[in-house]
């Protein structure tokens, strides 16, 4: 299977913390440690939004296969373990995102 | 140079025109032979958006090597004849399009 039909996820964001700081740093490593791990991601990736009109300074993108291997990463316990309130989500995100965009994609043409 | 020194540029945008509808084939089919072709032009392609959260349906995204050759670009008449208010934004993008987020990004890990 081509990589062309693999769902892309995406999530363009806009941290709390200070542009520059030790804290945007750790927040960048956080999320790199903790997300491009789990099983079935695929080209995990950190951005930086340089255009004045965008309201986010980073993304973070990657692909999936198929929908299952997306759903699985969604609950994978580094991501968001909802039970005990841990992983990514309650402790990373919640905490330092000011404000986010999601974007999930399939290439119709390239 | 390595693509992943590149300027990705994208635009997530809702068209005013019906879901499925033939307008909508043809906005998508104006933007590929009008952008595309653009000298400097890489990778480009459309994609469809797929999350519900998305406020946008479609997003268009391309790379350059630079942004020297990304002002060329936007200066190139096919994208944007502003002398003679003619090309792809004043005649196509203006017209159809409902609402948009434009987004420049450099890879900072991959």
């Amino acid at each position: 299977m081509s990589k062309d039909n693999y769902i892309i996820h995406s999530a363009a964001l806009k941290l709390k913390h200070e542009k520059g700081s030790e804290a945007e740093a750790l927040f960048l490593e956080k999320t790199w440690d903790m997300l491009s791990v789990i099983p079935g991601v695929i080209d995990f990736r950190l951005t930086k939004i340089i255009n004045d009109s965008s309201p986010y300074d980073f993304e973070i993108e990657m692909k999936f296969e198929n929908q299952e291997i997306f759903d699985a990463y969604n609950k994978h316990p580094n991501h968001w373990d909802k039970e005990n309130n841990k992983g990514f989500v309650p402790e990373v995100w919640m905490k330092e995102v000011d404000s986010f965009l999601e974007k999930d994609t399939v290439i119709i043409r390239k």
